[in-house]
C-alpha cells in the first residue's frame, strides 16, 4: 500500500481543508491505487488488474452483454495481431495510432519475414471480413463485439487505469444499411455507457459530441461521455461511440446491392454504414478516483465483490470460549441470511486483530457496509451499521435484525445514491459557464471544466489550448514538461444537453483571436 | 463454405463406406471448418472465432467461473508482455518455450532499448507478484486465474483451432501451503475438465498423467484429459492441470514461514506448493470433429447458440395470404413458449426459400433439433420434430403440442446422452490393450490408440514413437513430411483408470528393444 495517513489537518479555512484533503486523495488514487485493485509491473506502462478491481469489469461485462446481447449484437474473437498492409489501409486512421503501433519482428531467434503489429484497435483487423461476409442486405446489420486487450505503446507518462500501453476494453463494430439505423445505434450505446457509469459506478458523465479535431481518426463523428475528477480538476473522457459513415465501408469495399430498386432496374452498390465503440478498463480508474477518501477507496455497492463486511465487536479477555462461539454461531446465522438473499457478504472472524484494525482493513478496501455485531446488538437484536461513504460517527446508525434483509440492501441502494448525488453536486459546481475570455484560465485553475460559447473551429480550438497553456505557465512561473498532462484547456465535447443563451449569427466565439460566431457551447478543460 | 458434398457413394464394401465417410468428414472439419464457426485470417497461423463458436467459448467460461470461484479462485488480468530477464528465470520451462516466443522490438518506429516477449504462458509473468504477495500462511491459497490469449509462433502447419500461433484460454495459477491440499486441487480442475469435455460438448475423455517425457516444461508432473478424432484416428490433448511443485516456487522465492512452528521456536521458511492449470479453445476444435457429418456440424444441445430452429412447411402456390399469416403467428407462440421455457430458440419464415433449402442450412449449421410446422402439425396440434444427430427418417417423430416444453428439453437431452454415448462407444472400441510390439503400428493404422504396457522411461518412449514412424513409413512408402502430424505413436497418457494385467517384475514393456519391466498400461497413440 502506497498510501501516505494525513495524521493531522493544520490547515483551518474551509479551503485550505479542501485542499489539502484533494492533495492527498490525488496522491492516493491517481499516482498510486491501493494495493488491492492494481500493482505496478515490471513492463513500463503495464499494470496488473487484480481480482478486487477485474470482480468490477466482470460486473461491467455482464451488465453490458445482457444489453447488446438483447439488441442483437454477438460476441466474436478477432486475432491480436495485423499485417502492416491492412494496418495501413485506411490513412487518416493509421495516422492517428502509428507513433504508437507495437511491431512484433521475431519468432524465437527467427526474423520474421514480414513485421507483425499488435492490434491499437480493430478496425483494419477486422473489416476485410465484413466485407467478405457482407454479401446483401439481408446480412445487415452485422453487429459484432469483442472483449480483449488492444497495445497502444504511448510514450507520455502511463497512469494507472487511465493511460495504459495496454489495456482490456470492447470494441464492437456493426454496419448498417442507413445512416439513420447505425446513428440510432450509436446514440443507445453512448446511452449504455453513460448508465455503467452512472448506474453502476456511481460516477456522473455529460453526454456530447467530440470535435473534429478530437473525433475518432478515420469516422464520420464521434460520441462521448465524460467525467470529472475534483481532486484535479480535470475532464477525464469515458467511452466513446463513433460513427464512422461510409469512409472505412469504402476503404475496404464493403457494399451491399440497393434492396429499393426496383425489378429489373440495375441493382446501385451501396456502401454499408458503420459503427465502433469501445469503453475501457479505464472506468476502473475514473471509479477509483472520484470514489476515494483519505482513507482509502469508497467502493460503488452495486460492483462490489464484497459488499458487507461483519465484524465481531465486545468479544474481550474476559469473554469465555462459549461467549466467543455464540457470538460466531450468530454471526453466521447473519451471512447466511443475507447471503441468500443475494447479498454479497463475509465475515472477518479472524483471531489476533482488533475490531478497530479489522474496520481499517476494510475501510480501506472500501466495502460500503460494515455491520458490527458483539453481546450488545446479539442481546437487543439488532446490528450496528458503518457506512464507508460517510466515515465516522454520522454514518453509524442501527437495523433491527428482523429488518436485516430489508434494512441492508436498502442502505445499500442509498449509499449508491448518495455517492452519485455527491458526484454529481461536485461536477455540476465544477461546469461554469464561461463567456469572458479573461475568466477561463482562473477557471481551470479553481479546477473548473468550462462551458465556453465556440466556433468549432480545429485551428481556434488549437489556438484556445495553447493560449490557456501559456497563461497558466505564465501564472505559475512552471513551463509543462512535455510528459506531464497540458496546462491548455482542450475541448472534451460539445454536449447534448445545451444552455441556452447563443444567438446564432450574434454570440462572439471565446477566443479573443478568433472573428467567427459561436455555434455551440462546448465544455473545455484539461483532461487526462 | 469449404464444404465438398458428398453426391454418391461409389463403395460397395462396409469398409470403403466407411473409410470414405471419414475421409470427407476430415476434409471438411480438421481442414477447414465449416465457415460459420471460423474464419481463416490473413496472419498465418492465426483464426477468427465467429459468433457461433465463441458463444460455445463463453458457455464454457460461464460455467467454469462459477465451478472455481465457488472454490476461492478469483479471476485477475496480467499483461500481455514480460521482459525477456523475468521470462528465462526458470530453465527447463523457458527451453521448452524460447522458440515459439514472439518478440516486440520497436513502438511506432523507435527501437525499444529492450526487447519484450508476448506471453506464451503466464507462469513467470506472475510468480514475481507471488512471491510479492504471498507473506503468510494466511495468504494461501492463493488462487487466480485469467481469461486471455496467448502466443506460441509455431512452424508446424497451422490447424484451425488446434494449432493456432495465438490462442484463447484460462490459466488457472495457484499456490498451497501443502503438496496435498495442491494435488487435490490440481485432480478437482482435471475433474472439471473433464466434465466440460462430457457434459457440455457431449465428447468423451480419457484421465491420467502425461509421462515424464510429456509434462509441462519446468513442473512436478501433468494431468491431462485426452480426446480421441474418429476420422484419423488420433488422440488430442485436451486440457491440462498441473502440480508444479516447489519448482517454480524456489525460482521466484515465494515463501511462508512455517505456520506448525512452537512458539519460541525459529520458524522456518516453507517453499509454497503451487499448480497451474489450462483449458483453450482447441476444445472447439475437439468437438467440431468428434460432431460433424457430411451434412455438416452436429452442435451439442447444452452449448448450442440456436438449439431448436422452426421451419415453416406446407406453405404452397395455393395457400392464401390468411393461412400464412395464421400459421406464422402460431409459429410466433411456439417461440415464446420455448423461450419463457428458457430454450434457445429461433423460427426461419424467410420469404424466398424453399423448406427443404432452409432445412439444408441448418443442418449444415447444427442446430441440434429441428421443428417442422404446417397446416397438417396445426390442424392435428403436434409438431414434427428432426434430430440433427441422426440425419433422415429415423430421426423424425412428432409431439403433441401440449407436451411442447417437456417434450423439446427432453429431446435435447437425449440427443445430448446419444451424441455421447455415440462418441464413448467409438473411443472405447479404438483403445485396444496391445501387448505384442508387432500388433502396435498395425493398430494405429487401423485409427487406434493403444494401452499398451509400458517401462514409463524416457528414452524407451522415444524410441517406440522412431520405430513406429519408421515402420509406417515403410508400409506406406512416404517419409513424413517434418511439417505434418508423426506418424508415431507418441505416449498421451498412463490412464488414472488402469486395467488389470500389468504384473510387477513380470509383465514386460512392449518396446522389444527395451529390457525394462511394465510399470503401467499407457495410452499411445498418433496426436495432434
Amino acid at each position: 500500500m502506497r498510501l501516505r495517513m494525513r495524521t493531522s489537518l493544520t490547515g483551518t479555512s474551509k479551503f485550505s481543508r479542501r485542499v489539502r484533503k484533494e492533495t492527498v486523495k490525488y496522491r492516493m488514487t491517481a499516482n498510486a491505487p491501493p494495493g488491492d485493485m492494481l500493482d505496478y509491473y515490471d513492463v513500463s506502462g503495464c499494470f496488473i488488474l487484480k481480482p478486487a478491481s477485474y470482480f468490477i469489469w466482470e460486473e461491467i461485462q455482464d451488465w453490458f452483454n445482457k444489453k447488446i446481447k438483447k439488441m442483437g449484437v454477438k460476441n466474436c474473437s478477432f486475432p491480436l495481431f495485423v499485417t502492416e498492409d491492412v494496418l495501413q489501409r485506411e490513412k487518416d486512421h493509421i495516422e492517428g495510432f502509428a507513433a504508437e503501433v507495437a511491431w512484433v519482428t521475431h519468432a524465437g531467434s527467427t526474423p520474421l519475414e514480414k513485421k507483425i503489429a499488435i492490434r491499437p484497435t480493430s478496425e483494419t483487423v477486422m473489416y476485410p471480413y465484413y466485407s467478405k461476409w457482407i454479401r446483401s442486405h439481408r446480412d445487415l446489420p452485422l453487429r459484432l463485439n469483442q472483449w480483449n486487450s488492444v497495445v497502444r505503446w504511448e510514450f507520455k507518462n502511463p497512469q494507472p487505469f487511465l493511460r495504459t500501453r495496454e489495456f482490456l476494453w470492447q470494441e464492437g463494430h456493426t454496419a448498417h444499411l442507413t445512416e439513420d439505423a447505425a446513428r440510432k445505434e450509436v446514440l443507445q450505446i453512448l446511452d449504455w455507457y453513460a448508465d455503467i457509469y452512472s448506474e453502476l459506478l456511481a460516477v456522473p458523465v455529460v453526454k456530447g459530441q467530440k470535435t473534429e479535431k478530437e473525433k475518432f481518426a478515420g469516422g464520420l463523428y464521434t460520441t462521448t461521455v465524460e467525467g470529472y475528477i475534483p481532486a484535479t480538476g480535470r475532464g477525464i473522457q469515458g467511452g466513446t461511440s463513433h460513427g464512422l459513415g461510409q469512409n472505412f465501408s469504402k476503404m475496404f469495399n464493403i457494399t451491399v446491392e440497393d434492396p429499393s430498386a426496383k425489378a429489373g432496374e440495375q441493382k446501385e452498390a451501396l456502401h454499408v454504414w458503420q459503427n465502433s465503440w469501445g469503453l475501457s478498463t479505464r472506468t476502473l480508474g475514473v471509479m477509483v478516483m472520484i470514489h476515494s477518501d483519505n482513507k482509502g477507496l469508497v467502493l460503488p455497492p452495486r460492483v462490489a465483490e464484497t459488499q458487507v463486511v461483519i465484524v465481531p465487536v465486545g468479544i474481550t479477555a474476559k469473554s469465555t470460549e462459549e461467549d466467543r462461539e455464540k457470538l460466531y454461531a450468530e454471526i453466521d446465522g447473519l451471512v447466511t441470511v443475507l447471503e441468500a438473499a443475494g447479498v454479497r457478504v463475509q465475515s472477518d472472524k479472524r483471531e489476533g486483530y482488533s475490531p478497530g484494525w479489522k474496520f481499517n482493513q476494510w475501510e480501506l478496501r472500501g466495502v460500503p457496509l460494515r455491520l458490527e455485531f458483539g453481546p450488545g446488538e446479539s442481546a437487543g437484536h439488532f446490528v450496528t451499521t458503518a457506512r464507508r461513504d460517510i466515515p465516522g460517527k454520522d454514518g453509524k446508525s442501527t437495523l433491527p435484525i428482523a429488518d436485516l434483509v430489508s434494512g441492508t440492501t436498502a442502505l445499500l441502494e442509498t449509499i449508491h445514491t448518495d455517492m452519485y448525488n455527491r458526484a454529481d453536486a461536485e461536477f455540476k459546481a465544477h461546469r461554469p459557464q464561461i463567456t469572458n475570455w479573461d475568466d477561463f484560465t482562473p477557471a481551470l485553475n479553481a479546477k473548473n471544466l468550462c462551458l465556453v460559447p465556440f466556433c468549432l473551429q480545429m485551428d481556434c480550438e488549437e489556438s484556445i489550448k495553447n493560449q490557456s497553456a501559456r497563461k497558466a505557465e505564465e501564472e505559475s512561473g512552471e513551463v509543462t514538461d512535455a510528459k506531464a498532462p497540458s496546462m491548455g484547456g482542450k475541448s472534451l465535447c460539445i454536449p447534448f444537453d445545451q444552455p441556452e443563451g447563443i444567438e446564432p449569427g450574434v454570440t462572439k466565439c471565446i477566443n479573443p483571436s478568433c472573428s467567427n460566431f459561436a455555434e455551440k457551447w462546448c465544455m473545455f478543460g484539461r483532461s487526462y
